[in-house]
């Protein structure tokens, strides 16, 4: 499903700016919440290259994921929904045929 | 100054493996309670990817820093104590050769 000849309206815009800047603060509050208690629970040393590999890992998960381009919008938005950081009624305000393209691929 | 051809008594073997073990576990605690302190002030992303970015370097360098070889101990013990990880006295019972020696390259 490629989705780059996809239009968004200017209220869609809106509309998928502001839920993409709630995923990401959610997400991103989230994992500072994860990261001060794993620090606070570091013991010996194998503790703190253990957070320093997840600090990898969510790093670089979150550089690739919040990809702010229309063409791949669809994508990124059923992936949020589909983890957790967003709701399908909060993109409310997209026409019908993205928001059953996101719904039908949080299902997949 | 190769270093290859310096003889360890089995008291020199014993007072090197001690005073390395000190070092290590004082950087390591030290390092410890400073990646708690960072974690506990994170307010934003880019504060956790600076905490990142701390532990990738002190990682490298630690990883690299305590190379348990005879040949290079000398070097590491000097390293050490111009850190601060480690006291000269900490290496009594080695010869006068090799205090001098890390006496010497302390001051470099």
């Amino acid at each position: 499903m490629y989705a780059n000849n996809i239009h968004w309206s200017p209220v869609e815009q809106k509309v998928a700016q502001s839920a993409f800047e709630i995923a990401y603060k959610r997400e991103v509050k989230a994992l500072i919440e994860e990261v001060q208690i794993q620090a606070n629970q570091i013991n010996v040393i194998e503790d703190m290259w253990h957070l320093h590999d997840f600090l990898s890992a969510r790093r670089h998960d979150i550089d690739g994921k919040y990809d702010y381009q229309y063409s791949v919008l669809i994508f990124v938005f059923a992936r949020l929904v589909k983890e957790g950081w967003l709701q399908l009624s909060e993109l409310d305000g997209l026409d019908s045929d993205k928001l059953g393209k996101v719904s039908a691929l949080t299902r997949m």
